[in-house]
């Protein structure tokens, strides 16, 4: 046993807990930068509340409300100088995974200047950024758990995450109530994403003891709950469930990484702007069947926990999950062709080396092209 | 679901590990005071070896060893000057519980001014803390996973801890082959100090879902792993888990707290001088038996976890542990008599007023009078 541990989250969890915004966010700053999207937090009322939550705990706020789906390296650098000429000390992202990435992204870029590629390829180290304070509004890319900022570079189609603890959110304001939002489809889309999370960084080479409880807390938890959430707005333990197994999977990818699905469904929304949560539901079960043998015991757990009884029902699991959620997609059906296939088996040797790595079985380049082709 | 989840720890483990611990002081400090015991440090050798690896990397130190078990809060304040004195601006813990706590509370008095009692009790809050690296020795306190530091005040005997995220270590080296030169009774001690944090924290009304599901692991570990690690040296996977399991225990209670079992062994160890693991296996099986009724599902819980049935045959589980561990012990044979009960139950109802309210049922002064009377 040999690993280290070391995610300083700061969780705040619970019905109406975004009650405590202003004055959790008076602790970092006076002047804050809300990092927001386009439209739901204003049609919601949620970005309205936030400013006067902030304004109450004396915390002026300037919005910057251009993020958009898969956000692009260009909206980091936007917001960060939106924040720079306001002379704002603290970023709060409100709204889902691509915004709270593009928010902890634009807050490091107020302290580290050069190009934030060089930063997400290793080839400079990064080391501060304005504290930041997180509202998830969608349960999957539980961003609010972890250090990661997930960015597409427009000029390549390079889908890749900056990573590092200075962008761990000083305190994530998990309220499930503003979850309930979300359309159905997005829910169970992100809610496949929040299970990929959980049951990658179970399968993981890299997980450890943390992680590995917290994964299977995290896949129970969807297992039990997914659906409910689907099908009943009113079931509160729910949707407390399916947000905390969201937050969870976030955590768990800081420590044990993401594994093959997440590694082949970056290229794939990189180049097509594809929905991640459908984009997975395309891959993974075509991955996992040829993962099986690589780690019977952990695919047996996994498939215990979604109804199945041994290793070789997991993928059957998972497709009853997937019709259940009407998620059953194809790439295909995505806008993914036979001619995509080479860019993105390439793409995905270069911005998912380290996914590739941590997956329990070992693809070259022509077998990921060749799972790209069967889940077409 | 409604909780908060902050302790940012930094835990580096595995066998080895130690070698790691002048590079990571060297990140916080120049000139490290070292506070040890004072005994078995020198006799293994590892104070010769800490010494070594700090100046490899830069780092002075200058050595506090006196430290003794159930720490006064009075040795605290001698380490805090000999650090101040001798200008130095990281601590290093390197031993058991009682010397981590030691550390972490000078570490504390170094920045903040006045009585410690006065922080223990809350009537002042204190900020900031110089740096703390921990090298636990022992596997039962936890104290390298919280923000807790026990302290005995000599005037009174009140045995009750200073608390705070800023005497959390900066980073803690938990390295298993450190723990293998504990005599065995000291180990069946410690340990099943650790498998009661986890249970308390567990039983606790204040747990949480983090907190949960690392009890839950920190007791299955504990069960399978105490006896075989007592009665194989050589044994490396059940000293990994019992390593890991005392380490959990730390965690959980940070934010869980502990329950009656440590809420009624402070008041003895605080005032005889008990070894803390021995006062715990005295009181822990009388406390539970008398409230099994009031959380059937969780005693049923851990008594699976123990090898048992049900809620109802918890009490022999731990006998049987106790009975295996050589340390099926009561009060009177720790040297408490029946005319110390009085000043127990007052105390306990002053110092340990948290850890009853935590319990899964509520004692008054008279009801812990009597379970100390069974415990006798």
């Amino acid at each position: 046993m040999n690993f280290q541990y070391n995610l300083p989250v700061n969780l705040i969890f619970g019905s109406g807990k975004i009650n405590t915004l202003g004055t959790e966010t008076a602790k970092y700053g006076k002047k804050a930068c809300i990092v927001t999207g386009t439209g739901s937090t204003k049609k919601s009322g949620l970005l309205d509340r936030a400013v006067t939550l902030l304004k109450e705990a004396g915390v002026e706020s300037v919005i910057f409300d251009r993020v958009t789906p898969n956000p692009l390296t260009t909206t980091a650098y936007e917001a960060a100088d939106l924040a720079t000429e306001n002379g704002c000390d603290v970023f709060v992202g409100l709204g889902g995974g691509s915004i709270m990435d593009a928010a902890k992204a634009a807050a490091f870029l107020c302290c580290n200047k050069g190009d934030v590629n060089d930063y997400i390829f290793g080839r400079i180290q990064g080391s501060d950024a304005l504290p930041i304070i997180l509202v998830p509004t969608t349960c999957g890319t539980g961003s609010e758990g972890n250090g990661f900022a997930v960015l597409t570079n427009p000029d390549n189609g390079d889908k890749k995450s900056l990573r590092g603890n200075f962008i761990i959110a000083k305190a994530s304001i998990i309220d499930p109530d503003l979850m309930k939002t979300m359309p159905k489809s997005v829910l169970s889309n992100v809610g496949f994403d929040a299970l990929c999370h959980c049951m990658e960084a179970y399968l993981s080479r890299i997980g450890q003891p943390m992680t590995q409880i917290m994964s299977l807390e995290g896949i129970r938890l969807s297992a039990t709950s997914l659906l409910r959430a689907c099908q009943d707005p009113e079931d509160a333990e729910a949707w407390d469930n399916i947000t905390w197994a969201s937050t969870l999977g976030g955590m768990v990818i800081h420590s044990a990484g993401v594994a093959a699905p997440h590694g082949l469904e970056h290229p794939a929304s990189g180049l097509k702007n594809i929905v991640h949560g459908s984009g997975l539901a395309a891959l993974t079960p075509v991955i996992y069947e040829a993962s099986i043998d690589s780690a019977p015991e952990k695919f047996s757990m996994i498939s215990t926990l979604l109804g199945g009884k041994n290793a070789y029902d997991c993928v059957d699991r998972i497709y009853h999950l997937l019709d259940e959620l009407h998620l059953h997609v194809t790439l295909s059906s995505l806008g993914i062709t036979e001619e995509n296939i080479p860019w993105m088996a390439d793409n995905c040797m270069k911005v998912s080396a380290a996914n590739i790595q941590n997956h329990p079985c070992q693809f070259t380049r022509d077998e990921v092209a060749e799972l790209y082709r069967k889940a077409l």
